[in-house]
């Protein structure tokens, strides 16, 4: 158990928080601690056929490179997970979902976030005529189960919620 | 691509930093980004025999509750990360790693952080006579690899590098 003792300093975006806190350590010595005050957030396995999925390019300015992914997003106030699941899908590949179904819940960066992320698979996809969010997305990439295998033998998806999702479906099947 | 324009303010601790950066967006608009400067890190899986790893309890601050993982830690200047993992091993567990792997590196947290884990698993294991750090680690366990797996089915698994680290061993073996 590690006890605060006060928050130092703050940073904010509009959507999560950055906190310096300072902290009793569990030897009783004191510490300081840096804390992300993340919503949760949901990420999707979208099954366009059997072993194909939809996976999206994404520019991250943290990591300062792009990488392939599932979609995601960040939980909106008074929203359900499995709503903004829905809502994230349609938003960044332009599908809708006929059946959604539970995967996993994790935490990403447990040494400085409370982020939780809820994995989902989405099958039954039709697509709609919305216009895809391109803040965010740089393309989207129908890839098979196969190729995303390989792809992860070499090492080349770096994502952590795509890993673990992708996991976890080969071991239970969509 | 988005591009800095200028930090705004900055947190740090001694091993790392997060910092509110004003940038230029993909479609021309200007939009602040969270960023945490977070040096690599290692985690290793460590097999005390066939079918059986370590794992550590461990609280987490920014979670605010007790988890269950792999032992793990940022990598200090100048080391490498295979040592950091052997350094990281000895340090939470008491045991020094006869054989150790490379298994994967993956970015956990991309919507805020440039944190890189690398993945190892360690094998012939050697007790030593050293203390474990007790500001980090509440127990030790045992756990054989069916039983994480029903951990792993019930949700009990937080930590993502556990979950990775685990499934990429299931896939590839010891």
């Amino acid at each position: 158990m590690e006890k605060k003792i006060h928050t130092i300093a703050s940073l904010n975006t509009h959507s999560f928080s950055a906190h310096l806190d300072e902290v009793i350590l569990r030897n009783g010595e004191t510490g300081k601690r840096i804390r992300i005050d993340h919503p949760e957030a949901t990420a999707v396995i979208p099954f366009i056929s059997d072993d194909e999925i939809i996976m999206v390019r994404q520019f991250r300015y943290a990591l300062g490179r792009e990488t392939l992914e599932i979609p995601a997003g960040k939980v909106d106030q008074g929203e359900m997970p499995e709503e903004c699941a829905r809502r994230e899908l349609l938003e960044e590949t332009g599908y809708k979902a006929g059946l959604i179904r539970f995967v996993y819940t994790y935490a990403p960066a447990i040494g400085y976030s409370n982020e939780l992320i809820h994995i989902y698979s989405g099958s039954n996809l039709k697509r709609m005529n919305v216009e895809i969010d391109e803040r965010e997305i740089s393309s989207l990439e129908t890839i098979s189960l196969k190729r995303v295998r390989e792809l992860i033998k070499k090492g080349y998806i770096l994502d952590g919620k795509t890993l673990i999702g992708l996991f976890i479906m080969e071991s239970a099947g969509p």
